[in-house]
C-alpha cells in the first residue's frame, strides 16, 4: 500500500519540492523513520534534526526553509501528517460481533454491525447505533443512548440514560454520569442531594482514559460537539461545554460552569463552579479560575488573570530582590541628606 | 404522586406565600422546570431569572424577598430541594438479586436481599452487609468487610481486608486499598515497602468515580464518618480522615496527614504528608498546604498561608507595577533634593 | 515465623543495643505495635512517641539518641524495617491457575506458572511471561507483551501492542497505552492524528491506581527501569523517562517530554511538552515547570525557578506589606526635607 510521493503531495494538497516518483511505504517519527517512510516536522526547533534523519521525504510548514531530501510544503503539515497516517498506515482491525458471553437486557436495541466484546453489561432499554464498537467489561447503565460509529474501550462505564452522540470516542476507565457531588449540609452533617439529572455527550467528542463526567442534578451536563477531552479531567454537575474545546488532561471544572466554544483549557487548569468562559477563551496550565472569563481572553495563574498581567507580575516578582535593595539605599540617601541639612 | 404545596410547606417546615391548594407533579431547575413543578433558587445571584421560570412554585431561602410566584421560605433552600426531590422524584431502580454470573469465593457471607451484578468477582470470605448493591464488573478481594445499605457502583476495586461500613456509596472506577507509596532508598535503586496494613471506611461515607485511596503501610488509613469524597481525589497510606469532611475533586493528600471533622478542602488542593489539619479548616482551591493548618482556620494559595494574608499579598502583587513607579519618583525627589543642597 | 532481635540486627546489618534475646514475632506502627513486635523510627519528629510505644523493640536511624527499649541503629531504618517486614509479615497469597471465565485469544503464550483471574480478556497474539499473575477484570489488548514476575491487579486495561517488562506491577484501573492527545486543528475544527506507536514499560517499574500512560503518536512512550509511579499521574504521548524514577501522586507529563535518571517529581507537579528535565532533578509539589530543567536541580514554584530563588520570593512577597508602608515612611520623610529645605 504505497504512494508516490507526488500522490502524497495531491492529497495534502502541498507543493512538491524533489522527486515525486519515489514510493512511500510508511510513516516514522524524524528520529525513528526509516528509508522508505515519510516524517514530518512538527516544530521549527527541530529543524536541525532534519538533517539526521533516514526518511525518504519530509512534510514543512509554509515558513521552514527547504531540506535536503524530497519535501512536502504546506500550511498545517500537522494534519497533512494526519491525513498521510490514515492512507499508509494498516489502521487496527476492531472487534466485530457480539461476544456470546455478553450480556443484553431487556428492550437493548443494537443498529447494524455492533460490535459487542466480552464481559460488557448492557442494562434494560438501551439503544446502540450503527457500528459502534465497545470493548470488553465496559458497562452501560439502564436506558442510556449510544449514536453510530462510537469507539467506547474497556471498562468504561456510561451509567444510565446518559446520552452520547455519534462518532463519540471514550477511553478506558471513563466513568460517564457519576452523581454529582451535592449536600445540603444542615447542623455540620452533609445530606445527598439525589442527581436526577443525567449527560449528554454530542457528536465527535473525544474523552480521555479514566476522566469523570459527573451527571447534573437536574437537567444535563452537556459536552458540546467535536469537543476533545485529555485524560483524567474532571466535569461537575450541570457544567455546560461548548464546541470545538480542547480540555487538557487533569482539568477540573466545577458544578454549573459553563464554557463557550472554542475554548481552550491547558493541562491541569482548575475553574469554580457558576462562572462563564467566554468563545475562545484560552486558560493557561495550571491556572485556578475563579471568575468569569470574556471571550477572546487568555488567562492564566492564580488566582487568575488575564495573560499579560500576569507575566508582567511573575517578571515583577523576580526583580523584587532588586526592589528591596533600592528602598535600602533610598533610606540611606534620605538619612544622609538629614544629616546634611543638620 | 403529586404533593399540595402547603403539604410541601409542612414537610420542609418552611413558610409558605401564595396558593398552598396547587399540586406539584415534580422539580426542576430554574431554567428547564415546567408547569406543575417546583424549582429553588440555589444562589440569590440567579434571583433575576425566577421572573422567567416556568415553575408553578418555587423553594427560596430567608434573605431573598418574595418572588411573583407561590413560594416556601426556609433557612436551607438546598436541604429543602433535596427532602421535596426525595418525594417527588420517583427514585431509580436498583438492581436486586445475585447474578449468576457472579463469583463469590469461599466462605463468603452475605446478608438479607444484598444484590450482586454481572461479572462482580468476590473473592473468599468476604462480608456483605443487609440490601448492600454491588454493580457489575467490581471485584472485592479477600476477606474485605462491606456493611449494610452500601451501593458500590461498577468496575471499582476493594483490595483484600479493606474494610466498610454502613451506607456507604462508591463511584464507578474507584479503587480503595491499592498499595501505599513507599520506598526505602539505596544506591538510588528504590526498593518496595510492603503495605501490610489496609483501609477502614466509616459509616455514611460516599467516594467519587476513580477515587483512589492506598492502605496503610501498617494499620490504617482511615475515612471517618459521614465524610464525602469528589472525584479522582487521592488520599495516601496512612491518612486519617475525621467526620463530615467534604474533598472536592482532585485533592491529594499525602502520607500519614491527619485531617479533623468538618474540614473543607477545595478541588485541587494538596496536603504534603506527616501534617494536621484542625477541626473545621478551609483549604482553599489550588492551595498547596506544606504544614500543619490550625483549627477553625482558612489557607489559601502556594505555599498555602492564612486566607486573608494570602488574599492581602495578592492584592499587593497587583499594586506592584505602581511600586515600581513610586520607587521611580522617590529617586528623582531625592536626586533633586541633592541638587537643591548643593 | 518470630526471629530474635539479634539475629534481626544481622539480618539488616545494624547495631543492637539491649537484650538480642528476645523473640520478634511481628511489625507494627509506633503507635500501633504491640508486646513481642517490632517498630521503627521514620522520622526523627516522632521521637518523642517512642516512649509510649508498646512495641519490645525498635529501629532507628543513626542520629537518633538510643531510646529506653532494645534497639537496632542502622544508617537507612526504612530500608531495614522493609527487610523484616518481608521475613515477618506473612505475604499476601497471590492467586494460582488460570481461571476457566478468563478469555485467552488466539496465539496467547503463558510462561510457567501464570495466574489468571476471572474474566480477565487476553487478546490474541499476547505474550505473558513466567509467574506472572492477572487479576479479575482486567484486559490485555491484541499482541501485548508482558514479562515475568509481574503482577497486573484488577480492572486493568493494557492496550495492543503495549510492551511491559519484568517485576512490574500495576495497581487496579491504571490504563496504559490509550491514544495520545493528539489533533490537527484546521478552521476550529480539531481532526484526530491517529496513534499508531505504543507504550514500553521497563523492567521494575510500578504503577498506580487509575495511573493513564498514553501510546505515541509514532515510536515508543517509555517508562525506564526501576521508576515507581504513584496513583492517577498522567503520562502524554512520546514522553521518555529515565531509570529510577520517583513521579509522585496526579503529577502530568505532556507530550513528547524527556526525563532523565533518578528524578523525582512531586505531586501535582506539572510539566509542558517538549522539554527535558536533567538527571537527579528535583521538581516540588505543585511545580509548574515551563521550561527544562537542568540536571542535578531543584525547582519548585508556578512558573517553575530554582528553589532557592523561588524561595527567596515568597519570603519577600510575605515582607511585601511591610514594603509598602516603608515607601509610604520614605515619602514622609522626603515631603519633611523638601519643607525643611525651604
Amino acid at each position: 500500500m504505497g504512494m508516490t510521493l507526488g500522490k502524497i503531495a495531491e492529497l495534502v494538497g502541498g507543493q512538491l519540492s524533489g522527486d515525486g516518483e519515489i514510493v512511500i511505504e510508511g510513516v516514522g517519527s524524524l528520529t525513528e523513520a526509516e528509508k522508505g517512510e515519510i516524517t514530518f516536522l512538527a516544530s521549527s526547533r527541530y529543524r536541525n534534526q532534519v538533517s539526521k534523519t533516514k526518511a525518504s521525504a519530509i512534510i514543512i510548514g509554509e515558513e521552514v526553509e527547504l531540506p535536503e531530501i524530497p519535501s512536502i510544503r504546506t500550511k498545517n503539515p500537522y494534519l497533512a501528517f494526519a491525513q498521510v497516517m490514515k492512507v499508509l498506515v494498516t489502521p487496527r482491525k476492531l472487534p466485530t460481533g457480539i461476544d456470546k458471553t455478553s450480556i443484553l437486557g431487556q428492550g437493548v436495541k443494537l443498529g447494524k454491525d455492533v460490535a459487542i466484546g466480552a464481559y460488557v453489561v448492557v442494562e434494560n432499554g438501551v439503544v446502540i447505533g450503527d457500528r459502534t464498537v465497545i470493548f470488553p467489561g465496559t458497562y452501560i447503565g439502564d436506558k442510556a443512548m449510544i449514536g453510530k460509529d462510537g469507539l467506547i474501550y474497556s471498562n468504561v462505564t456510561v451509567r444510565e440514560e446518559v446520552i452520547i452522540g455519534d462518532n463519540v470516542i471514550i477511553h478506558p476507565g471513563a466513568v460517564i454520569g457519576s452523581d454529582g457531588f451535592g449536600y445540603a449540609t444542615e447542623k455540620g452533617k452533609h445530606h445527598k442531594i439525589p442527581q436526577a439529572g443525567t449527560v449528554e455527550i454530542r457528536n465527535g467528542v473525544e474523552i480521555g482514559a479514566n476522566v469523570t463526567i459527573d451527571r447534573a442534578t437536574l437537567g444535563k451536563t452537556v459536552i458540546g460537539e467535536g469537543t476533545k477531552i485529555d485524560n483524567l479531567v474532571q466535569i461537575g454537575h450541570n457544567v455546560i461545554i461548548g464546541k470545538n474545546c480542547l480540555i487538557v488532561s487533569q482539568v477540573g471544572i466545577s458544578g454549573s460552569t459553563v464554557i463557550g466554544d472554542n475554548v481552550i483549557l491547558a493541562g491541569q487548569a482548575g475553574l469554580v463552579g457558576h462562572i462563564t468562559v467566554g468563545d475562545n477563551a484560552i486558560v493557561g496550565a495550571q491556572a485556578g479560575v475563579t471568575k468569569s472569563v470574556p471571550a477572546n481572553t487568555t488567562v492564566s495563574g492564580y488566582p487568575a488573570r488575564e495573560h499579560r498581567i500576569a507575566q508582567r507580575m511573575n517578571a515583577q516578582l523576580f526583580r523584587l530582590p532588586k526592589l528591596f535593595e533600592q528602598i535600602k539605599e533610598l533610606k540611606k540617601e534620605i538619612e544622609e541628606l538629614k544629616e546634611k541639612i543638620k
